[in-house]
């Protein structure tokens, strides 16, 4: 079999990432650093922070970073510019934020409806902004959500969704989904944690209503990185957020008692945030940008199509324990095989420095970051596997 | 006048911190970095992250950061161990948290009282929280605060202000307001952004309900480094948060479906915190809890009456441009002149090197942080000051 790293010009970015010499199958959950980042923390701690002290918040483009991230980012998701913002807060809250506004925005509607394989943070938000806000909380499974908006769609103020299952790696269309919410008069809202910087997801072509995502998975902004939120222009001027701190405030250095939101993005931030982890995904977003979301999905498919091509070779009946779609158009940046026992499975990769992510009992994931994959590693990875399988299967 | 850098043990900490020549007379905004950081950093990027990736959750303690954080924070809060938390939120978002938590612990009673003198964002997030859970908002001044809760304290869910005033300094006693609140049966809740790592507040010993802080302040965690929340052990079993995110949860791994709240602190914790921010701020507290709050509040007074000494020597009219108590009991961290045209003058100290933090029209406010503040520096401030306000005055 050809190992194909030789002809692919993308596979001369895996030299910038700090990969330890591991096979790093695991960046659905938290990719590695670039090498450049120490030097760009240094840049701003000693070059702005310690110079221009306070200063830097204007000097050096602190204050703006928010949305600067959010435009850097915003091509990656399909989205024009002044519609993302990285107000500084985590996926939870920043997903918080986003539902309690989205339900405002339908005040005249009882339902909050998630599908019932939402990453479990995203169910225990929505729960808590139900009853917040009194609506009542439906979580339907995959195979029920859309004709639960079919049937009782006018009852429906928000649906909460996700275009790839975080453990299956399945891909749920966008477009069909928001469109019945259009048709019923709900509004969609999409947890693009598992999809953002490995798969198109065209915001604005999809009408999308409102978005979040983590900043640390295929986005690679280290451990924690604060999460993005999408609001179209389109609902900026109507939006009410709940976390209304000063920086979402129309002109925040007044110091005006009383609260009036920024006009467009802006109105999304939220307190002070915390710069040395936006620096981090800011500079972790650069090589994303500019190979651009098509180039990233398309390797992204050939790496996850090598390993499958690899599997069949050397070891058929381990294809046979694929618990996601066959074919990569229905898929996400990551597969799932169902493998007995699979922390241990997991412990002996990692022995093998093959990073890869169980999900006792049963399924571990291999996630094909298009950036710091290469061919040469998947081929290693799946000889690990063999050999970690042998005794298990 | 003498010096007194040379027979106080503390100065030599100056010499820690990378404020690049200046007199940084304005810690109650951002501190300045220490020299160590950058190294900190590297050690968690190249040192952490890099070798263990996704592992380094669990096996470099990134996980309890923010519960570790805050037990390295708690003594110098008056607090007992488990009861501080950094969740890795903005400021205001955890007073969002503590906000709804603690109006849902007095939930039969329509009033969430501030005061009118608080930081806006605390009124913008009063506001907020008022309205999501349909109670009355009533923002009272300083002078009638406790007189309202006197007179209609049988209304009053929870009571909030701040034990330093941002604009003057001046101090609020924490434990005749909490004595106050619970007299009537309402709770405390106290902002500690301009208190904490100057000024004692003794959390624990005045019964206080809940608190929150910035990060980024006198405890110098960087540009918008994440805020502490402060809940009690007696609190902890029957505090309901609405941000659920997974961290909060009894058993974040098992990824259940339905949220159960953590016991013990770890409930105040919100989504995936941002690593790098957390470093920044862990990192910064070491020297302060290191030399202790009451030796750091003494440092904080005498480097504020030294100031008031070489003004009333050099130019006495100034000192009639106090705008904060002369008494250094009744003062925080930091005092303000009134002067006018202050941002110009701002401007000229800051050409000298002197930085300090106008609120224009006329406030100029001059902070004295224990560990990077020198005598002879507060002499050289009151020189340029002299200088500076030659024209205007």
């Amino acid at each position: 079999m050809t190992i194909r790293d030789d002809t692919d010009p993308l596979a001369a970015y895996a030299d910038e990432f700090a990969t330890d010499g591991a096979v790093h199958l695991n960046g659905n959950s938290l990719g590695p650093p670039r090498h450049s980042l120490g030097d760009e923390l240094d840049r701003v701690v000693s070059g702005q922070w310690a110079p221009r002290q306070v200063q830097g918040w204007f000097q050096d483009g602190w204050l703006d970073l928010p949305r600067t991230i959010g435009d850097r980012l915003a091509p990656l998701l399909g989205a024009g510019p002044g519609q993302v913002m990285v107000a500084g807060e985590t996926t939870s809250t920043t997903l918080f934020n986003a539902l309690v506004a989205a339900c405002r925005l339908r005040g005249d509607r009882p339902v909050l409806l998630i599908e019932a394989e939402s990453f479990p943070t995203d169910l225990y938000i929505a729960d808590s902004v139900a009853r917040l806000l009194d609506r009542q909380l439906v979580v339907e499974s995959h195979g029920e959500f859309d004709s639960y908006l079919c049937e009782h769609g006018g009852q429906v103020a928000v649906a909460v969704t996700a275009p790839v299952d975080f453990r299956t790696g399945e891909r749920r269309a966008i477009r069909p989904i928001t469109t019945l919410c259009h048709d019923v008069g709900a509004l969609s809202v999409w947890d693009l944690s598992h999809a953002a910087g490995v798969l198109p997801v065209d915001l604005d072509a999809n009408a999308v209503d409102l978005a979040v995502g983590c900043g640390y998975k295929y986005l690679g902004g280290g451990p924690g990185a604060p999460a993005f939120l999408y609001l179209p222009a389109r609902l900026q001027a109507t939006v009410d957020f709940p976390l209304t701190g000063w920086h979402a405030h129309a002109r925040p250095f007044d110091m005006s008692p009383v609260f009036e939101p920024a006009a467009g993005i802006e109105c999304a931030r939220t307190g002070t945030p915390p710069l040395l982890s936006l620096v981090g995904l800011h500079h972790a977003l650069a090589p994303l940008v500019e190979v651009g979301i098509d180039a990233l999905h398309r390797r992204s498919v050939a790496l996850g199509e090598f390993f499958l091509d690899c599997l069949a070779q050397r070891r058929s009946p381990l294809l046979e324990r694929l618990a996601s779609p066959r074919d990569p158009a229905r898929r996400g940046g990551h597969l799932a095989l169902r493998i007995p026992e699979a922390d241990k499975v997991e412990r002996v990769l990692a022995e093998h420095r093959v990073l890869v992510d169980a999900r006792p009992p049963d399924l571990i994931r291999f996630a094909f970051a298009p950036l710091y994959v290469t061919h040469e590693q998947v081929s290693r990875a799946v000889d690990v596997l063999c050999h970690a399988t042998e005794g298990v299967l």
